[in-house]
């Protein structure tokens, strides 16, 4: 049995030396760890072992065995991401604001660590190296909870990471693990409070709603994206099957792909079947309302349940409206806040919709899959969040911070 | 029995419209809010008479009946803050950052609303339309859940707030009142995370810790405020006494006020006689530790309790240290991330403590209770959050904001 509380207090500790770290001692760190991922590999590599073996006598899928599965391939793509992390600018102690107030106390608002953050995330073990990147290089200190079907490969990676930053003269405690896989130890963990600051889910709907319904901690969700392209009357048809093709299936299991078409009856029948050969070699299904089923005769009716569907699948539901309000409100009613695109030469049309879709990104004429940090210049991220507070969209170092006002004066007291 | 998937719903329906009013439109509505609570008045202060009779006989405290209650000057004061509102810049559509990508994309990151908010508070009538005002002003529907102490004082407020917005041809459900005061619609409120985009809590540790353990919905945490002053071995003594009078002193009640001294060892003997000397017009009483209690023989000693006790009174509790960094660890172990003030004239030591010392705001030579969003320059505020996401500190309009990326291009797809 894991002591969290012992583990929380061990996180807070280590935030004073964290929060001291240069710029430079935080690079030569990430880049030591880099390095020292690959010179583990075999480690790293037999303890994955360990875990793809258990998971092939659980009969676990195809699909996620191979998400679990660490190659010296995918291990030097990790390596290179901490490398890319120490590449990115240093945002700590930025001054986001300085104000003079008319008593003459000067009130800085400055960029801080958030302090402690917890990642609940499933059997994927590159989010194990890729986390503790982030996390450091934004001066905070982490406590991962990895599914527990990838718990060797965890232990592996994070045995490196800490053993490399230990070197260096830094507390190994920046960086923990709960290795106890226990449901109970992980609902404790979501409700440690005193020590966490943050607590990031990353991984399927129901993980997220799991946290969301027993965590006491502040939550920030990623990742489920309901994305939907909607045609406009006033399209430019083949600019909106090449966008479509696109979000669809440039990769199918992201949550940046478009689950979901909006399409005005005024082009309905001319675009649906210019949709429907350009995504011909693709093989989508499409499951469409009655109006879509009319035209082309292959599609499935689409029920309810259909629109509310993030497939992550060669699938597409289709949805024809009467008018651009119409499409607002059904994208409105069943999106999931991550990302929406219109097609329309109409720029009146495009700016209701920008405005009136409550999403993290709106894009006009453009593929919802840039839903990146990387694709946006921000770099790595850490997921993207669905939610409003804090941060929306591609979480990168920046949304990893919080900030502090500090206010200078010279005995300065309230009348 | 209130329906709040109903009230949930009506408020999400409100939001397209309320996006789309002009600032004039929504100051013009804040100015006649302001009017329309002076001209009903007497029914208000009529209403507010039901809960304080109801008060009396339930044997409310002096104190909580002087919160509740309601005068002429009271809602002329409302009235003052929603026009103060008006007058305050309207920071939606602010484009945050803008970013071309080598794909010709244009990003902009555009500050919207956040959507709906929830408040759930105690029975202090002057928030239903405080909160009212700044919700309204950011474009966000709002639902109130008040002490149910207040009920007819809220019902009455509310009830005009609504029927003025109407008349300017404003949907009224902007701002809805939960009138059901059963504890477990409360708790259902607090589970309402399909339509409330945000849940504020405004009041005593007990409610607020009740919102975090039940909530579903995002929850800021406002105002518990366990600030110290930290007089360095190297403070200008006199300056500290100043600083402590007024943060102790100067309003006893409220979420900026000190309610500990922690003292370097080497100033304790000169500096706490002058401390009682300053204090003792006001009566204050001290609770120290043994060192403390050896220079003054009024001293009450003081238990570990003390120091984690957030007195709201006049009674200030003493610490004494060797050092800085007992000084910090001391803090951030007590503290609750509000408030905190070191008096030195060691330029190093501030600049330690400034950045060491985990709160929203970190004062060198000034007292704490400049934690306000007026003395910050940021106007009315909707309560002070000792939370790291999102908002920290005062918590005015920009805080009850989000942003979305608006990405604009000619048909870029990812390659």
């Amino acid at each position: 049995m894991v002591n969290l509380n012992e583990m929380g207090c061990r996180a807070v500790a280590v935030k004073p030396q964290l929060q001291m770290l240069s710029t430079e001692e935080k690079n030569r760190a990430l880049i030591a760890c880099a390095k020292a991922l690959v010179n583990h590999e075999e480690e790293i590599i037999r303890a994955n072992g360990l875990d793809l073996e258990k998971a092939v006598a659980n009969g676990m899928s195809e699909g996620l065995q191979d998400r679990l599965r660490l190659t010296e391939a995918r291990i030097a793509a990790m390596a290179e991401g901490l490398e890319q992390v120490a590449e990115l600018p240093d945002c700590l102690g930025e001054v986001l604001e300085e104000i003079t107030r008319p008593n003459g106390m000067v009130i800085s608002k400055v960029r801080v660590p958030i302090g402690v953050i917890g990642i609940i995330y499933e059997a994927r073990p590159n989010v194990t190296a890729d986390a503790f990147g982030l996390c450091f290089k934004t001066g905070n200190a982490v406590i991962l909870k990895g599914g527990s079907d990838a718990i060797h490969s965890n232990e592996a990676i994070v045995k490196v990471l800490r053993e490399t930053v230990e070197q260096l003269g830094i507390r190994p405690d920046v960086l923990q693990l709960i290795t106890d896989t226990d449901r109970s130890t992980t609902v404790e963990f979501m409700k440690l409070k005193q020590y966490v600051d943050l607590l990031i889910p990353r991984g399927s709907a129901r993980l997220i709603a799991s946290v969301v319904e027993n965590s006491t901690i502040p939550v920030i969700e990623t990742g489920t994206g309901n994305c939907h392209v909607y045609v406009d009357k006033a399209a430019d048809l083949e600019m909106a099957a090449k966008i479509i093709l696109n979000a669809k299936t440039q990769r199918i299991g992201v949550c940046n792909a478009c689950e979901s078409l909006v399409i005005h009856e005024a082009v309905r029948e001319r675009f649906l079947p210019i949709l429907a050969k350009t995504l011909a070699p693709k093989s989508v299904e499409l499951r469409g309302d009655q109006r879509t089923c009319e035209v082309l005769e292959d599609c499935v009716p689409a029920t309810e349940a259909d629109y509310g569907t993030e497939y992550l699948d060669y699938i597409l539901s289709v949805k024809t409206v009467d008018s651009i309000e119409e499409a607002i409100a059904h994208i409105n009613r069943y999106n999931t806040m991550h990302s929406e695109c219109i097609v329309t030469e109409d720029a009146q049309a495009a700016e209701k919709f920008l405005r009136e879709v409550d999403a993290a990104c709106v894009y006009w004429n453009v593929s919802t899959r840039f839903t990146d940090g990387f694709e946006f210049g921000f770099g790595a991220e850490i997921g993207i969040s669905t939610q409003k507070l804090h941060a929306r969209g591609p979480m990168g170092l920046r949304e990893l911070t919080s900030y502090k006002y500090q206010i200078r004066g010279n005995g300065q007291v309230r009348g």
